[in-house]
């Protein structure tokens, strides 16, 4: 037996809010990086996830109304410290050429994190038998990785411009 | 013509140094890791991973030496977020049964952070014609997927013999 009464059920509502807090963080930098770049697609393509990211937020929401637990109660340390990284650079690299390919790489940072999170709680929603959770949570991991996907694009793109 | 002189070479730099300090952060974490797991295998992969470390940070000071600068001067707060979420987690869940999913998910954070930067780094490097560079990240890459598909699949082990 173990040493401890907590359960993998505990440790999925404790990373639901990691990742809903990280969400609510995403949504309000959003706002900001919209206007950062020199890139209107970039600032195009921000704007669209800031939409998605509106969603995602629902459908934590659901979750947690599931579980029958609110959603609040952790801040992310992990995103805090990922946005103050890309704030800092986008303050060090303003009105400079290497800007957007900086903005592009703070994005992907942000996305990773959602990555490898919603990953990780998709799998213990079906360890847990919450089917209904694990689909919401599937549809949020897919639209992370497409944002992400199309980040590379655009840094390639970026690349390319450059180069011609 | 761009309003700063900042350029690539400068975001490269810091990136750098970004990610030395997140290895560094990570090195001091894995002796602390190893001994926190119930399951050897998992302790064994931390301990295997520690060497891997050791040897990246080379790598990463192989390429400092290259561009003529220091191998530090900037703290990843990103990665202090994570461990520091990790943390967290192995106080609350010690002795639970649900501890070895917690340390794999704070793992697989680590890892996910480490990929997106090694891939900018890499395509950065690409674009800025140092070769050399872009082969030493190429390793440290491959090496933080394997990681992470590693710790993929001891997660659907932990699954399988729960569920036996």
């Amino acid at each position: 037996m173990a040493a401890s009464d907590k359960t993998l059920d505990d440790l999925f509502v404790d990373m639901l809010k990691d990742v809903y807090s990280a969400e609510k963080q995403i949504l309000a930098a959003l706002g900001k990086m919209t206007k950062m770049p020199d890139s209107e697609k970039l600032a195009l393509a921000f704007d669209t996830h800031r939409a998605e990211t509106e969603g995602q937020i629902e459908r934590l929401e659901q979750i947690f109304a599931s579980v029958g637990k609110p959603p609040q109660g952790k801040t992310c340390a992990a995103m805090q410290g990922i946005l103050q990284e890309a704030n800092e650079m986008a303050e060090e690299f303003k009105g400079s050429d290497a800007l957007d390919a900086g903005i592009i790489a703070s994005a992907q940072a942000i996305e990773h994190y959602e990555i490898t999170r919603y990953g990780t709680l998709k799998s213990w929603a079906l360890e847990l038998g919450m089917q209904d959770a694990a689909r919401l949570l599937e549809r949020n991991l897919q639209e992370e990785k497409k944002t992400d996907q199309l980040l590379t694009k655009m840094a390639e793109e970026r690349i390319n411009a450059r180069a011609a």
